[in-house]
């Protein structure tokens, strides 16, 4: 797990370069994420998801562990570029080599971020990184998508009526290993713990829930733990392959889509498609008809090469 | 906008169940939803989105006009059927028959949200509902995009240092055409005010900015006047049949999505399509060079009819 990385890893501009490609699709992204492993992390905004994933990186620094974190959430600390800026960053390791940190917009990708993602761990993973954190808010379609194909799923929740419940909504219950009540020393955080283990029950799964206080760094290194564990645990029941399969499958169904839409595209010729957007736009044919007549070309077959 | 509907309105089950048929595909969505017309409300979780939507349709039924609900965001009170139940519910409005609530969940839609929220739209409308209030949460990139389609989009923002910042990340300033300050009586509205007006500024635009307190009702005659107002400036100005246009063309391209998936494994095959996947799954080939192989047949031409 503290394998030198196959390309240069101190070269962090070219890193920070090459993912930029290519989540604009200028550059390819390497075939395997074989070599890293990707940890989740999720929760409602507000949960201190990027708190905690700020304390959890100094516990796996301490362990002389390398890890490079992706956040994808909106409402990140981590994510920079905003416009009246944020005053938590990430100071605290700004200076240390082992560690890499790259936020992701939500938008304005090339196939969305259910391609972007998986792209963006695969860059990291071979450019040598082993552990890979994917920060993702807790909310959304695709988001909890993602943070459900990571190795394994933290999903963090706070004290309080109903969090345990809107996580449920939210599709958090299915897809956390390991449960992290965050801001454990207010009031609720045992109300929460029963929520959490009632709803986990129905759902007949008994992952661990942890208690933490992630701004003074308590139960970090029990999550660390319990991180460290459920990856045995899934490497020898032969779980880590099975997830690491349905991400491949999931992420060739993405690409065959985009794909697909590029050759339809290509198929009825960009006039076609144009005069069929134009029609559909000025209400004269309904999305169905117009599908039917830009997919007729492909029916028939009539479909240039390459 | 107080035209009867073309169909039996009063027949709600009818309705929900025709509803349950669309989301699970297997009956069609009619294919026009111009009758109607579409409030989306966004918002971060905690923003008091439901409690504004409440408190608006009771402005809305005392202006004698009726109006359908479609919550589709899973932290929302309106959503039902969560294991644990919520304490919220629609009470007020359960007996009037000029009010309809529909959540969807957020997950299990063939095609996803991006399909399923037009098509549950148009069920709407060509059951006769002259308003639809689309409500989504304001995180997470499909649920973004949806509530910015709508005819008019209301984002809800909070007093508080960097809510207006976290709005802005998330996209929201694009998308909102009334911005709302909800829970207004607290501190930090007028520092709120300040921060959204200076981002709306950078981003080219003057949307009114709103306080409202939904819980007593503060605000909502002023909402639905600016409601009112928008539709009647988007209406003249030629910007509501743009916005339609555009609507109807992003679902356009979510069909022949769809449609093409469907095309490309009924041309490679059932038996090639889970040779393909099961190849990727055990890390033989790369999902690259598997869509490759998928893709291949279509590429040939060789596409079985209809």
């Amino acid at each position: 797990m503290t394998d030198r990385p196959p390309v240069a890893a101190g070269d962090r501009t070219a890193l920070a370069r090459l993912l930029s490609q290519v989540e604009r699709g200028t550059a390819e992204a390497p075939a395997d994420d074989g070599a890293a492993y990707v940890v989740g992390i999720t929760g409602a905004p507000g949960a201190g998801k990027s708190t905690l994933t700020n304390a959890l990186l100094r516990v796996v620094r301490d362990c002389g562990e390398r890890v490079a974190v992706l956040a994808v959430d909106p409402t990140s600390p981590f994510t920079g570029g905003s416009i009246l800026g944020d005053r938590l960053r990430m100071q605290d390791h700004a200076t240390d080599d082992g560690v890499f940190i790259r936020s992701m917009a939500t938008r304005g990708h090339v196939g969305g971020l259910a391609l972007a993602v998986p792209d963006a761990v695969r860059v990291l993973a071979a450019a040598g990184w082993p552990w890979i954190i994917v920060e993702t808010v807790g909310v959304g379609q695709v988001e909890v998508e993602i943070a459900g194909r990571a190795d394994t799923c933290v999903v963090v929740v706070n004290p309080g009526w109903g969090d345990a419940v809107q996580a449920s909504k939210a599709g958090l219950m299915e897809i956390g290993d390991i449960f992290v009540i965050n801001k454990a020393d207010r009031d609720g955080a045992a109300q929460t713990r029963h929520d959490l283990a009632s709803i986990l029950e129905l759902t007949d799964r008994r992952p661990p829930i942890l208690d933490a206080v992630a701004t003074d760094g308590r139960g970090l290194t029990e999550l660390w733990a319990a991180i460290a564990e459920h990856r045995a645990a899934i490497e020898v029941s032969g779980e880590l392959a099975r997830r690491r399969a349905a991400r491949r499958v999931d992420e060739l169904r993405s690409l065959v889509s985009r794909r697909l839409e590029r050759l339809a595209r290509a198929a009825a010729g960009d006039d076609a498609w144009r005069a069929a957007e134009d029609d559909v736009a000025a209400g004269e044919l309904t999305p169905a008809a117009a599908a039917d007549r830009l997919l007729a070309s492909l029916r028939a077959g009539d479909v240039p090469g390459a």
